[in-house]
This record gives structure tokens, C-alpha cells and sequence, in this order.
């Protein structure tokens, strides 16, 4: 039944493309922000074709339709887009053929390509441009809206604003910062449109994207001004649980118009006083971009990256506290959800162990939902890193084998993101191999001592080189930026083998999280956030280290304790001696004994 | 007496901007085809200003005469400049202000700026554009010339030809392979400028730069003719030693024209049926250009990387073979000389060590002279990791404390490059520790297991961290990939934090060299040529490792045993089992003895 839906839309999008004369239409997965996960009006790709990974582009014509996505979405495509008419074109392998190089193969001369203008970045049109020249490239904002009827409208949730006692920093010291930027750099505005940058902007947080508290809008920044574009009926209400007051913005001098409005104040500039604009091709789409450059008396555009991510990643001491506590709350939750598992193993399913943690983690004052959707894996399951764990009929959990759970909470004082890999009854040496190699690594990373100026994919190698020395390796990063209650994912700096010149610094929370995949039969994955920190000066260099934040025992029963090196010990014991001294005394007695057998010396 | 000749150098140049129009002239210590070591003819700099370091270039003005260097040459550059007129401008900094930037802040209008335009890159002028776009920028081959009364003229040693027993691949092979190339990229020339990859093509070498066996020459190769500007003398004379044939050279197409007629061939390629020419801008010098660009019909410029130091620095079977057999020849000779240096320390100073090496390593058939001036560093001289070891007057080593040696040999059949540092006596725990902190690093790297497609930025971090760990750390690259009987520095691939798209393949030998520099006090490198080869394939990658081709013992006295992993100790144990059965055999039965002793187990 499903497919013909599917093929209806595509069907109709064709009949719409035959109108317009447009040759070829281009819909990605992302929306007017960049976002990595958009909310629901923005999933085009889903609509249109079925699709339902986090990653994947359309591209249709006439005669051919594509879904552009990589390798972790494979099998799930193949399975998803059966009978829609579209056809999966693989990313990420030796042989791939990206969507600009693919058209230009076509051979059409002057072809019309129809973007959605708005879920479309600045540095992607270019790339097409680059790689087909004669093409008339036409942006059309909300593209899809014509044929889909019951489209979402952009959301309106509550909107909370957080004090300086809560972040650290002011709304007006952040907007001070920026505006000296914008002098700096001999402009007169910014034009912030990343969403999880405009909540740290204005300490604001939402509920308009899943797992990310943030609130759809767009900041505009200038010397003495700023417009906040934002859906206004939710501005109008007050969220009930924080009863937040937002008068406070118009105080620090931020206006609230419109969310759409946007568009308008754009091909004004010249108008209100902006001769010389600041954007990050990055995130910029082209709509934007348009408005910009179409007014009659444009302003000079300096394409530059947001200096936002950068100064937002490293943490303020009120932020480190509060990720602290997080992170304290988060660990008791988790060490309560182990202990349960391992008492359920052989009742329960994923799906069941999944709803469990998320009943403890709903507990805990200022919890404000998941930051991302639980992985909840038995076994073969947890060969799939990016594995969704079935609401209905899911596995059971084996009183055998390996159990893999990643999951999270948003706070009101922090973000979390945790793995834990835990043996439901005997293990094999291959699983207990495993789960020691990726350990060694989780602990080679987390003692690492580094100078100033080191990336993190100078980094990354120490994860791996346990794993390599024994053949093995894992196809994900090592660890990414956490945001202060904010996106679990945030940047500039990760760890990675691709280059980023971004350097650690003290005050960064970044996850640690090596990983091992076997097809069939078990995956092995161990997180800790950590802190970065500094641990001193000499006359060699001024040196970092971190420090874990996460407190949640790693299970020593399955551990090849042979493999381990001394130092290796050393850190597992005195980290397993911080969690004890740290946990126990804030669980109840029955749970508190058998943390306290858990976290044994070895 | 000396500062007066450079004064007047300075003096009289100063007169020739004058009469020419110049307001400044900039000078490097570059050479035509962008050499790590120029011959005598371009060392400019060191003419003009007195500083003999291996880095540094020079800006002269009316009033003002400055010289560039990095780190490594400060202390130097401050001593030689005394009373030349020349004051240092340092770079490697923080606070660097490099050339381009420095002439910008001087707020000229429209300077006109001098440039040896056969000594700057057409890379380095762009920069030079871009920084002060207003400049009217003047090259001028060999502009110190007319001031310059007894310059040396180009070299002319002899050339000797290498058969492919020697070197694995014909002339005829690599032009093939070059010519392939062309036809796949469009295009129906390259000039290749860079003096190794030349020697490497044309299978020839010569002795016009001290240390590297090239020749001073260029090739510009087309679909179906190569032509070789060099000095014709050298050519006509050939080496006594070896007795090469030349014919050989034009039986594979390849026509021997004067060296300085490649300006007149480049200004007149479109009548020689050239209408695309790949050129590299990062070795290309700014007269060849203009050359090209010149033409009153012009070919089309495609501004490529050479392909050649890829292809050059992966070594075939029989270039592994002659790799092996030099590296077996001189560790035989760095055993025989450590064995000497133990019963002569507090006899014999830094020279007089290193003629002792010089006069073992001359003994070997095949010897064509050192790699690069031997390090020979007693002590603190050993703290600065480029020392230069004075002729006269150098340090006695004493029988006590640390002596390093890092030299290297220049075979018909390979090249090698080694450093060991010794005990020479009674040594001080903080020695013992950076010796065995360093030796650490050295093993880490050495045993790295890593995918393809893993780079010398992502692998150095291994040879630091036992390093860091200790919060110490040392401010040189990890290691380099060596020629073939060629040049002891090549790349495109290397141990080093920068960044490096370039990933290590099978073939590929690079030193393994991490350090360690107390100022005042003492030095220590552990350095080891390494073969890069697969070890094996699965379903996780296709894996990589390194083999050390160095066979010469590390010494086990000042080891801090307590501080080496058990896997640190096998490799040791094994490395020093394989020095043992490889050399023992071939030492007379008192320096065997001796090995076996140094050799034991740990």
C-alpha cells in the first residue's frame, strides 16, 4: 500500500516539473539551517520518497529518480525505497558519484535544476555550478509545499530563557563579544542562522527539533541592534514548567519579528544601516543569500565562518558545573538501568530496556526529554552503529552475549551522551577480546597528555592503535563536542582521522568513544564525555589532558585483563575508585553493594 | 674584518637598486629548482649577509636590511649578522611577521620590488601579489651577478647512468609512465624542475650539490621527445669510477641540450608542437614562467603537483633490495665505529669521531660519499638537534654522559640516514629517563599496525606520546622518507604534525627519529630507516606496518627498563636478536663479541 503513495508524489512532483519547465529537482534531507536533524516540515526526502536515514538527497527527473545516501542507510534504503521509483546511488565507497557529478554526466545542455532555495547551502549550489556550468539553477523556497498538503507548519514550542546562573554568561556580554568581532573584521552585521548558535546567542532554548532544545529562527546582529526572526505565537507562551520571562530580550535590546519576515529584512540592509554583512557559506542557504544580493543597493557580503561554534564549545565554569551535575544524575540513572538490565536479562526486549532508562532518566529534576533516540542493541543488533531500536518486536535480551546501550538525557543544567557495553551472561573470548581492545583504546585516549595546538586528529589515533595493532577498526569518528543543554553534537573540534585544525582547549566536553562492529553477531562501543583541562606548563610546552565526566563503572567481568598494560589498570581502578566514592552514596543500599562489586579493583 | 666585506656587499647592492629603480630587493636561499641544499653558485644569502644557515632569505630596502629564519637559527643568525647591517626578523614564532606581511606594513605605493626571478617560486610570488597588490614586482635572473665577481658557475661533475639492475625500472619505463600521465590529464608536455626527480627519471645522478647526487640540470618531456638542459662538459666527461655509457640516453629519446637553453625551448613550445604544459608551482622558479607565459603564442599552463615524488618515493623490488644491502653495509660500519668511540671517549674530540666514521664508511664498495654532514654531538652540543660539529676546536667526548651520531651514506645501491646516541660513562637518572622515553616513542611508531589510507600526521603522534605523557617533547618532524641513491630527504610523505594527504604505502622507507633537547645539558635520537609494508588483509581493511631496515644495536646500559611495556621489551629483544645474527657473522671475532654482549636480552 505504502509504495503507491510514493510513486503518487513522485508521479505528481513530475506533472509539477513538466508546468514549471524544470528539467531536474534537487531536495535534501537538511533544512532552512543546516541542521543535522530537522524537524518534521523539512523532511522532504522522507515525504517524497520514503526514506527514512538521517542522511540522503533526492534528485528527479523525468525519467530517473535517486536517493543519494551512504553507507550506514544501505540496507534500510534498498528496503524502504522498494517501489517508489526511486533508486539508491551509494555514497562513501571507492565508486561513488556524487549528485553535481552525476548530473554533469547526463550531457543536458543548459539544463533547468529547481533547488529548494531554502534547504540548500550557499557552498553547495557552488559545487553544482562548478560542476555544471551551463545550468540555470532556480531556488524555489518550500518547493514541495504545492503538493504536499498536510505539510507541518514550522513548530512553535514553548520557549524557555536561561539566566546567567544557569550559562555562566549574559545575553548582552555574548552579543558584546560578537559586535566587537564585527568591528574587528570591519563589518556592520551577522547573520546567524545555525540554530543551536542562536540559543547559546540568547540563551533561549526550544522544543522545535527532537533531542535538540532549540527554537527555529534566525538572528540578525548588528552594531547596535538585534532581530530575533521567530515563530511569535511561541514567544506569546510561556513555557509552564520554568515560567521563563521574556522581557529580558527586548531589555538586552533583541526585537522579535517574524520568522518569515526574515527574507524581507534581508533585501533591506542598505536600508537599515548594514553596508557590510558577515556569512558563513557553511550553513547559509541560498534564499537567504538571494535576499542579500537582490536588493537594489545590496550590502558587501565578507564570507566568513561563524565565529559562534568555537567560543559556544568551550565551556564557561558555570557550564562545567552544571555539565558536572549532569553528568553526576545522568551516572546514577544509568548504574540503576545496569542494574536492572542485568536482573531482567531473558524478560525484557530493547524496546522494553529502552522505556526503562528513559523512566529513570525522567526523573531527575530539569530533565527536559532524551538528546538523542536511545540505541538499545542485544547482540547482532549492536553490529549496527547507528542501529533503531524497533518499537514493536524487538529482540529479547539474552541472558548471554553482549548488550550495547547509547543514550542521553537534556538537562536544564547539561547535555549527556553515554555507552555502555555489558555482558548478559557467559560471553565468548572473541566478545570479551573485543570489548578489552576497544577499552584499551577508550583509556589510551582518555590519558592522553597533549600540548597546545593539538587537533583532534592528531588525537584520534590513540583510540585505534589497541585495535590496529590486532587488525581490527571501527568506521566512526572517536568523539564529538557536547553542547551545554544544547545539541549532543557540536563542533568545530572532534576526533577524527579527517583534518580539522581546531585544537583542544580547556573547557571542551567531548565524547570518547571507540567501537567494534562484527556482522551478525555483536558490537562493542564504551563512551565516556570527557573534560578537557589544563595539567600544566613547562619548559617544553603548555600541556592538556582530560578528564571523564561521565561516572558509570565499565564491567571488569568480561575483560581480558592480560591485554591490559599496568597504566591501562591503573586508570580503569582509579576511575572505577571515583565512580564508587561518587555513586554509592547517592544509591539505594541493594544497588550501592553491587556498584561496589562492580567496580572491584583489578 | 669580515663584517666590512659584507657591509660593503650590502653597500653596493644598495647602489644598484639605486640606479636601477628598485625600492627592494628580495633574495632567498633557494637555487633554480627549489633544492633543500643549493650549490655554491646560490647561496645568496650567505654572500650577501654572512649567515650560513640552511633556511633564510632577505629583504633589502634603502634603509633597512633584514634576514628571515626559523628557530633553529637564531642564536647563529645573531652572532653572523653582527656588523653586516643585517638585523633578524624571526619567523616560526608566534609574533612572526613574514616577508610579504613585513613589506605590506611598510605602506608603500606601487614599490618596486627585485626578485632573483630564477631563485622564487611562482608560489612564493603569489603570495608576495596578494599581500601588496599595488607592487610592480621585477624578476631578474641571477640579479646578484654584476655585484658578485667570483660567483661559481653551475656545476659540472661528472654524470654517471644507472642500468636497471641497479634501480629496477628503465629510462624508457618512467618516460612511459610520465607520458601516460600527460595523454590522461590532456596535456602534451611537463617540465620537471626538481633535481631528484630528474636524477630519478633519466635514471643518472651526478655530484653537483654536496650530499645529493643530482644534477643541475632541467627536463622538459613531451608525447615523443624528452630534452635534458645540462651543462654539456659534464656530460662529455664520464666518471672514472663507474665508467657509465651515455648513448644510452639518446637511444631512449632523450636529447642533451645546454642548460641555459631551456628559457629560449620554453619561450618557443608552441612551434615545437606543445599546446598544454603541466607545471608544478611549487618547485617551478617565476623566469620559466614568464618563459612560458611569454610566448607570443603561448601554451595553455596546467598548474599540477609533479607526480613524479609519489612514484619515486614508493621503491620498487630492486631499489628494496639495494635499500636492504646499504642499510646492512652501514650498520656494519656504525657498529664498528661505537665500538671504537666506547675505547677512545675521553681521547678524542667531536671531528675527530666523525672523520673516524667518514673514514669507515669510505671503505664500503660503492661509497659515494656521506648522505648529509655528519652530527657528531657530545653532551650539550647534542642538545641542539641541527649542530654543526666545528673542524677545529670541537668538544672532547668524555667518558661520562651521552654522545650522539646521526650520519648517513650515500651507495651505488641505496642511501641510509641513522642516529644513535651512547653512553660514554657514568650517566644521571633525568638522562637515563629521556633516553628511555625517547627509545618508546621510537618502538611505538615502529610497531604501528594502521589501514591504508592512514598519513605520517595521523601515525606521529605514536612516537610522541610516551613523551608527552612525561609532559617533554621535541620540536622536529619524526621522520622523512629517504631516495634511493638520491636525495636523504624526500617526500611527499613524512612523520610530522602537519597536515598530509599523502597515505604510507608498501615500498615506502622513512626514518623513525623522535628526539629529545635539554639546553645545556644533553640530546638524545633514536633513529632507524623503516620499510613500510603490507602485513595482511581482512574484513576490517587492508593493513600496513613497518620493518626496520637500520640494523645497528640501541644501547641497553642507560635503559630505565622499569619504564618499557612487555611489548616494548619483545620488539627490543627481537630488533636486537636480528642485529645480532645479521652482523655478528660479518664483524671480526672482538667487535662480534662486543655486539653479542650489547645485544642480551632484556
Amino acid at each position: 500500500m505504502m509504495e503507491t503513495v510514493y510513486a503518487q508524489r513522485l508521479q505528481a512532483l513530475r506533472q509539477l516539473m513538466h508546468e514549471q519547465g524544470w528539467d531536474l529537482v534537487i531536495l535534501t534531507g537538511s533544512d532552512p539551517h543546516a541542521s543535522e536533524y530537522p524537524a518534521l516540515r523539512w523532511k522532504q526526502v522522507q515525504w517524497l520518497s520514503g526514506f527514512t536515514g538521517e542522511a540522503g538527497d533526492v534528485v528527479v527527473t523525468q525519467d530517473h529518480a535517486g536517493l543519494w545516501t551512504d553507507t550506514r542507510y544501505f540496507i534500510q534504503a534498498n528496503r524502504q525505497l522498494a517501489g517508489t521509483g526511486f533508486v539508491l546511488h551509494k555514497m562513501r565507497v571507492p565508486e561513488q558519484v556524487p549528485i553535481p557529478e552525476w548530473i554533469a554526466s547526463l550531457g543536458l545542455d543548459e539544463p533547468v535544476i529547481a533547488i529548494d532555495g531554502l534547504c540548500q547551502s550557499v557552498g553547495a549550489v557552488e559545487t553544482l555550478r562548478s560542476a555544471v556550468p551551463s545550468a540555470v539553477i532556480t531556488p524555489v523556497p518550500d518547493l514541495l509545499s504545492p503538493l504536499w498538503e498536510d505539510r507541518p507548519a514550522v513548530s512553535s514550542s514553548p520557549i524557555i530563557t536561561l539566566g546567567e546562573d544557569l550559562v555562566g554568561e549574559s545575553r548582552e556580554a555574548k552579543l558584546g563579544w560578537l559586535r566587537k568581532l564585527l568591528v574587528r573584521e570591519g563589518a556592520d552585521a551577522i547573520l546567524i542562522t545555525a540554530l543551536d548558535e542562536i540559543a547559546w546567542l540568547l540563551n533561549v532554548r526550544g522544543q522545535d527539533v527532537a533531542y535538540n532544545p532549540v527554537v527555529i529562527s534566525y538572528l540578525l546582529v548588528t552594531l547596535d541592534d538585534a532581530s530575533w526572526f521567530v515563530r511569535k505565537d511561541a514567544y506569546a507562551e510561556p513555557d509552564p514548567e520554568t515560567a521563563s520571562s521574556f522581557d529580558e530580550l527586548a531589555v538586552d535590546g533583541v526585537q522579535i519579528r517574524e520568522y518569515e519576515d526574515v527574507l524581507f529584512a534581508l533585501s533591506g540592509l542598505r536600508e537599515a544601516g548594514v553596508d557590510r554583512i558577515l556569512l558563513d557559506p557553511a550553513t547559509l542557504n541560498v534564499a537567504l543569500l538571494e535576499a542579500v544580493k537582490g536588493a537594489p543597493d545590496a550590502p558587501e557580503v565578507l564570507f566568513r565562518p561563524s565565529p559562534v561554534p568555537l567560543r559556544k564549545t568551550v565551556k564557561n565554569a558555570v557550564e562545567i558545573a552544571g555539565m558536572r551535575e549532569a553528568h553526576l544524575e545522568d551516572g546514577l540513572v544509568v548504574e540503576k538501568f545496569l542494574y536492572w538490565v542485568e536482573r531482567n536479562a531473558g524478560r525484557v526486549n530493547e524496546w522494553e530496556a529502552a522505556c526503562e532508562l528513559g523512566r529513570l532518566r525522567a526523573q531527575i529534576p530539569g530533565y527536559r526529554g532524551d538528546s538523542f533516540e536511545t540505541i538499545s542493541a542485544y547482540g547482532p543488533s549492536a553490529a549496527l552503529p547507528h542501529y533503531v531500536t524497533p518499537h514493536e518486536g524487538a529482540p529479547l535480551l539474552e541472558p548471554r552475549g553482549l548488550y550495547l546501550v547509547d543514550s542521553g538525557g537534556q538537562y536544564l543544567f547539561g547535555t549527556t551522551d553515554i555507552t555502555r557495553t555489558v555482558p548478559l551472561g557467559p560471553t565468548t573470548p572473541l566478545e570479551r577480546e573485543d570489548y578489552t581492545l576497544v577499552l584499551k583504546g577508550h583509556i589510551q585516549l582518555a590519558m592522553a597528555v597533549f600540548p597546545r595546538g593539538t587537533t583532534g586528529c592528531h588525537l584520534d589515533i590513540l583510540a585505534r592503535e589497541p585495535l590496529w595493532l590486532a587488525k581490527r577498526n571501527f568506521g566512526h569518528g572517536t568523539g564529538h563536542g557536547i553542547g551545554f543543554f544544547l545539541n549532543v553534537h557540536e563542533g568545530p573540534q572532534e576526533f577524527r582521522q579527517n583534518f580539522n585544525s581546531v585544537p583542544f582547549q580547556p573547557g571542551i566536553v567531548n565524547t570518547n568513544e571507540p567501537g567494534l562492529y562484527r556482522e551478525g553477531m555483536h558490537g562493542v562501543r564504551h563512551e565516556n564525555a570527557m573534560l578537557c583541562r589544563a595539567v600544566g606548563d613547562n619548559e617544553f610546552g603548555s600541556w592538556l589532558g582530560f578528564e571523564p565526566l561521565t561516572l558509570c563503572h565499565f564491567d571488569t567481568s568480561c575483560l581480558e585483563v592480560s591485554l591490559l598494560t599496568q597504566a591501562e589498570k591503573d586508570w580503569l581502578n582509579a576511575y572505577h575508585r571515583l565512580v564508587r566514592e561518587t555513586l554509592t552514596p547517592r544509591l539505594e543500599p541493594e544497588v550501592a553493594a553491587w556498584l561496589r562489586e562492580k567496580t572491584k579493583e583489578i
